[in-house]
C-alpha cells in the first residue's frame, strides 16, 4: 500500500495537498506522521525522514522501492496512479485545456505566494483575525497575493460547470486547499463568491477530515507560531 | 505553431528550461523574447505581458487559444504534446519509478535551491569566479544547495545508461541547465564527474544554442548585474 509521510496537521501546509488528494480520489493509503519538533540537522524529524528522503522533508510519497518527493511530483503520480487504479476520479481535469490551466496555476502556487506563506503560516487551530487585520493593514505583499488569488478563483468559478474551480474536484483544489484554510485563521476579507468556494471546499470530506484532525491534535510548536504563546490560545 | 514568450537570454532562468525542452525534442516553434526593461507595474515588460498571462512572467507557452505559464506547467504541457508530435522523444523517462524520480528533482527545483538562485542569478555571458569565490566563502545556504546538486548528480549519473541524468536527454536536465551555467560563471567548485555532466549539458545543441545568443545578446540591465558595473565587463 502506499505510505503517505506527513508533518503536523496543523501545521504543515505541503503535507495537506496530496493527503486530501489520496482521501478525494478514494485511495488507500497509509499515513506516517512524523512530528516537528525542529528542522534542525540533529532533530528527530529529520533523523526521521532522513534514511527515505534525500530533501528532509515531508509530504514523502513511498509506493513499494519508489521514492517521492515534492508535492507537485506526488500530485503527478497519484494523478498516473488514480488513472490506472481509480479512473472514475481523474486527478487532473479531463479536458486538455482546463488540464493545463490546473497545472498552471498548481505550478504557481508551487512557487509563488510567498507573502501570504511568509505572513500567515497555516494554523488550522488558530483563530487569528486581529493578526490578520495587522497584516492586511501592513502587508501589501500579502494583500496582492489575496488579490491575484481572488481573480484567478473568480475567472473559474465563472466558467465553472461544478462547484470547484474546474467543475468536480482535482488536484488544482487540494493544491488551494491550505490556502482556504489559512484565509479564514486570518480572517482576510474576500468577496462573497469567493468565500463560498472556500467554504465548499473545507467542506470536502477530505479536507474537513484533515481540519478536524488538525484541530484535535493539541501538538503546539513556538516556531510555527509567530503570534501565540502556547498558554493563551 | 506553439509560441513562447521569453525574457533575455543571458538572464531568463525560467524562460531557458521549455525553450532548451523545445530545441531538444524538435518542435517547432515561435520564440517571442520581451525584453526586460524593469518588472514594474508600469515597464514595457508587464505592459506586453499582461495580457497574455495573468503572472505578468516569463516563461509562457501559448497554443491556439490556450495559454500556459509557469515552467512546471508548461513542461507538463510539452510533454504531452511530444508523446502526440514528437513520440520518439519522450520528454519524461518511460520508466514509472525514473518518471517519478525526474519530476521529483524537478518540482524540487522549482520551489528549491534558493540561496543558490539569490546569490547566483543567471548570467550566462559574465565570468565571475572572483565572486564565485567569495560566495562560497561566505554564503553556506549556497555550500549547501550545491552540496545538495552534486550527490544528486552522482547518485543519478552513477545509475545512469546514458550521458544525461536519466540516460538520454530529458526534461530534468533542462530544468537543471540554467544551474549548469550558474556553476560555469561564478567557478563554484564541483567534483570532476559533476563537471564533466555541466559540460555535457552546455554542449547540448539547445543548451549552446541558447547559450551562445545569450553571449551575443549585450542588453544590460543593472538589477541583474549585483556584481558587475555595465561599463566594467
Ligand atoms: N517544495 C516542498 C516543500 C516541502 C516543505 O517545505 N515541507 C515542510 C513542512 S510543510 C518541511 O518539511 N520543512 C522542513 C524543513 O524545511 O527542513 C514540497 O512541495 O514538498
Ligand atoms: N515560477 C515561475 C517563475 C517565473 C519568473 O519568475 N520569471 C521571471 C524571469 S526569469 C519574471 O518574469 N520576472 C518578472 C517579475 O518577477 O515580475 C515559472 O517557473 O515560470
Amino acid at each position: 500500500m502506499i505510505k503517505l509521510y506527513i508533518g503536523n496537521k496543523n501545521y504543515s501546509s505541503w503535507s495537506m495537498r496530496p493527503w486530501v488528494l489520496l482521501q478525494q480520489a478514494g485511495i488507500a493509503f497509509e499515513e506516517i506522521m512524523v512530528r516537528f519538533d525542529a528542522f534542525t540537522p540533529d532533530s528527530q524529524f529529520k533523523a526521521a525522514l532522513k534514511p527515505i528522503c534525500p530533501t528532509g522533508k515531508v509530504p514523502v510519497l513511498v509506493d513499494g522501492d519508489l521514492v517521492v518527493w515534492d508535492t507537485l511530483a506526488i500530485v503527478e503520480y497519484l494523478a498516473e496512479y488514480a488513472a490506472q487504479h481509480a479512473p472514475d476520479t481523474p486527478l487532473w481535469p479531463a479536458d486538455k485545456a482546463a488540464r493545463a490551466h490546473a497545472r498552471s496555476i498548481c505550478a504557481e502556487m508551487h512557487s509563488g505566494f510567498s507573502h501570504l506563506r511568509t505572513h500567515c503560516p497555516m494554523n488550522i487551530e488558530a483563530q487569528l483575525p486581529h493578526v490578520g487585520a495587522l497584516i492586511w493593514r501592513d502587508q501589501p505583499g500579502v494583500r496582492s497575493d489575496v488579490a491575484r488569488l481572488v481573480s484567478m478563483w473568480q475567472t473559474l468559478l465563472q466558467e465553472s460547470t461544478g462547484p470547484m474551480l474546474f467543475g468536480d474536484f482535482c488536484a488544482a483544489d487540494a493544491y488551494y486547499a491550505p490556502v482556504c484554510t489559512r484565509l479564514l485563521t486570518y480572517g482576510l476579507p474576500v468577496p462573497d463568491d469567493v468565500a463560498a468556494y472556500v467554504n465548499r471546499v473545507c467542506a470536502l470530506p477530505g479536507v474537513k477530515a484533515w481540519m478536524d484532525a488538525a484541530g484535535l491534535e493539541n501538538d503546539f510548536r513556538d516556531f510555527e507560531e509567530p503570534y501565540r504563546l502556547q498558554s493563551t490560545r
